[in-house]
């Protein structure tokens, strides 16, 4: 056995070894700095030679937000399983965003023969990362390191053709990523989870787990005050510049507090306790930074926010409390950190959100916003209702591609 | 006992209900987005339009910064007790950012029937909500939810409404709220506390507290570090841009270096110990920074920033070693969290420096931070003296209502 | 014994008193702010006037997330020996950065008998202070309050010195400071070390650290999601503005990236775990930012960063493994947090490739990155040569200066 556990370590070693070198020397070949001066680089469907010129210095502080949003999310996952994945979850990031770099890269900055990176390619490859980290929430503590680095290969590579499918080709509007990364990584990992089922571990592996108890509240209470300082600004890292950011942000503010309150309300009606546990309201908090991914540029009213958010904690607690072992117990599908709760039924009600919003939108009421939020509304090529038609079909074909993806990965 | 403790808590949930959805009518009917292009909406007496439009950006800056000043005081209450109280103060927060917002568009930002709501509406909301951390402070452990939820109810209208009077009225410099948040939440919670006063129960209480012994310093260590962090940037997101926050940054800073070194001094001499316990440093980093609230943008040397942090410092030391006793035995006050010493005292305190610093204004030394600081006086229609005047009258007034208003709460 | 302990309590108190009405003093007579609208008063060798007035507002971010780069160091520290040093940490920091505000300003900022202070010396006065924490890592738990205190003392002055011989006489080229803070700061503490060396103490110490086992991994955890998300922005505090800065981002990410999955491959290799311990990972990460220190704003391509960053974890790793053992055994130095693997290392291995980088550097491929990177090769008066010529020989003076030092302050 100990020789077994030794030869699966230098195996895993030596994957890591193989991955890195492969990753070192795509970049060498292909990867070269897009020089912001000549911005003739720039692909054409990004349109991303004025915005480089006007808004240079937002899009740093992008980057610099960016990169919280996996840690964010790894912080979120240490508030229901403690400190023990936290080691192979940085690997994952530290792979994924190369990784993530460069598939991303061939299909959205290649030119020449060469990937031109810049701060967007940074953006995109975190989103990317997130939504591996997500999936990995999933199936927490039933895969090897060797097993989660080969989904995380596999699952760059389909979330990246997803999102080239939707944002590029069809022209959807997903700002903060609902869609994409939320409902896309919450159900590729709940495939992979169906296909890891094996009923003795898994009960057994359960029973440990709810045997253990309340976890200690001490990572659920920072991981839910991170996200409400850091997520308002990763939210809206990605938005039309200008008003429309300004929006995204006190949206996204108005949305954790309902859903928070929602929480409160909610808890002492399911469990028998006064005060809900931490974990619940960072639940609560993560449904409501899902259900903001598309339509927290869209929104125009406070009070729309509101509501939106308090749907979003009452989805999550109910799902928490009536699906998940509904889930488990039918369609053997194990959802260990609830991802199901927090980031794919909000993510679906965040999109059906955004096309309902979308089918509003008037001249009247985005301004000059309009051009920002619809670039192809504005122009004139596309109407009000063929745009809300192209966000509501994004939602189908997200969740097949996610399913099969997950299929084919398991 | 079961019966009642069920009652109590679908009451409470109720409540939340009852709260929730009142402030989504009221934010359906009156509140709007203050569309920042046309900015004839803006109210006379603040004159945002011409801020709006130059300092944009910033102002969104501002938000992200200022949402963290609630939750560092949060923080820093686990510094003291742990985290018992976090998903009540997470409630609380939720819950009193929502009614700032309604209360203070009532009488701010209310034009034709509407409330238009903006970045600056968020930087006040929290503000307000820093008043009623700092009050929950005062008596932490000894209301139920439900009264905390009432408390936060009634407080949010009094300080909005002493805002209104010292800001908008009488034209009172406070850029970091020496007054309005850190003075006025002391001396309600003060009162507050006052009237909850029940000899046996608070007895047995405090007697367990101690017994306790010293808190392990983990949260003291990162409350600190937060503060250190974020602090700085919160004084100044409300001073007027340009030099002034420039300045009000480094100010700050320099008073946190001179209490902390001051919390060094005073420490050996007053305890026991060699080193000072981390809780001691958190509180000296709290008093410098509400000594810091009015002077902060009015300082032109360092050295004045480095001599009153030193003050600070020694003031929350020894209020905590002579004045906390007294306050409990004979006025039968029981200041849980300490906020008469890290917040009433050096408020008041950084009230009376900002008096003298006003009557040392002058041209010579502001230059063209005259107009930022005191528009007022630059613009002609009010002496130096005058100023001076208004700053020193705003802190009985400030105290009166504080108490009145604790009094009526309790 | 409690008499002595009293007294020694008392001299601790006393000395800090002492030091800090000196501070305040010194600061009375010398220091003001600097107004920046009268840029005259900005020292020729700095040329800050130009930058003062086009890149206000970045250096008012900057002051704020730099002061982040001491307190980066701390909960590093924490992560090695749990919260035992924390107030002393930070009785340290608050007084070095008053003293290098003071030292720094005689030397670069004097001016008609004043120091004019502003963003930029609290900038240089942290990076100061972050080179005596370094230095104190080296000697942790082996030095009383009122030694430490004079080490700062003495440390400051020295690190100025070398500071301003490297960068303003010689005109060396070190944004993120690989030398001038890492590699200074850790052969500094590594001397003082050498000369604190008693072996019976020593060795009972050093037992008693390896028989508490395996640290508790939370610090370990929190102190690398808090390098990763600020301190790129911090290595890129001080750079040219403009393009280069949003390159040294980009270079420090792919650069921690590869040095966290270096930790990956070596470690299985090395130790009997299966994946490595968070305190590796934390040290990887440290090395990843020293060695990206000097060349950070230099790299032009992304794959040159991932080499480096794989370099510095692997040399890390060995260090620690190989390296750290011999130290001890043969040149009788302790290295309490392994400074020399994290931080005396990767910064040699920083600036021998900054030095490289220099060589390469042609106007082709900096475009107008060359004015900002290298301002005195661009105007012509030194060529490529003479500035990697210049940038190597600022590594020996830079180790001469630490080890005297060292050795005159032990």
């Amino acid at each position: 056995m100990p020789e077994h556990a030794a030869a699966s370590r230098l195996c895993f070693s030596g994957l890591c070894f193989l991955l890195q070198i492969l990753n070192i020397l795509l970049f060498a070949v292909f990867v070269r700095y897009s020089s912001d001066s000549s911005s003739d680089h720039c692909p054409p469907q990004r349109n991303c030679s004025r915005r480089n010129q006007d808004l240079q210095h937002p899009r740093f502080q992008d980057v610099h937000s960016q990169v919280l949003l996996s840690f964010g999310l790894l912080v979120a996952f240490f508030g229901r399983y403690g400190l023990g994945s936290a080691a192979i979850s940085i690997l994952i990031i530290a792979f994924a965003i190369q990784w993530a770099v460069l598939t991303q890269g061939f299909l959205n900055f290649f030119l020449n023969g060469k990937i031109f990176v810049g701060a967007q390619s940074m953006v995109s490859a975190d989103f990317c990362t997130a939504a591996v980290l997500i999936s990995m929430g999933a199936v927490l503590g039933r895969m090897n390191p060797v097993q989660t680095l080969l989904l995380a290969l596999l699952e760059v590579i389909l979330c990246t053709f997803n999102e080239y499918i939707l944002l590029s080709l069809m022209g959807v509007r997903d700002s903060g990523r609902s869609l994409t990364v939320h409902t896309f990584g919450a159900y590729f990992g709940l495939m992979v989870s169906r296909l890891l089922y094996q009923p003795h571990k898994d009960k057994r592996k359960r029973e440990e787990w709810q045997d253990m108890g309340p976890q200690p509240d001490v990572f659920a209470v920072v991981g839910t005050i991170y996200l409400w300082i850091f997520w308002p600004s990763v939210t809206s890292a990605s938005t039309a510049h200008g008003n429309a950011e300004n929006w995204a942000v006190l949206n996204t503010y108005f949305t954790l507090v309902a859903s928070t309150v929602a929480t409160f309300i909610l808890s002492p009606v399911l469990y028998e306790e006064g005060t809900p546990r931490m974990v619940l309201i960072q639940d609560a908090t993560l449904a409501g930074m899902a259900v903001m991914g598309m339509a927290g540029e869209m929104l125009v009213t406070p009070f729309g926010a509101l509501i939106a958010g308090f749907l979003a904690g009452l989805i999550s607690l109910l799902g928490l409390r009536f699906f998940t072992p509904v889930l488990y117990s039918r369609l053997k599908i194990h959802d260990a950190c609830g991802v199901h709760n927090n980031h794919g039924l909000p993510g679906i009600l965040g999109s059906l959100l955004g096309t309902l919003l979308t089918l509003l939108a008037t001249a009247d009421t985005y301004g000059d916003r309009l051009e920002l939020v619809f670039p192809l509304v504005a122009e004139g090529s596309r109407t009000v209702t063929d745009q809300a038609f192209v966000q509501l079909g994004a939602l189908p074909l997200t969740l097949l591609l996610a399913m099969l993806g997950g299929c084919f990965t398991g």
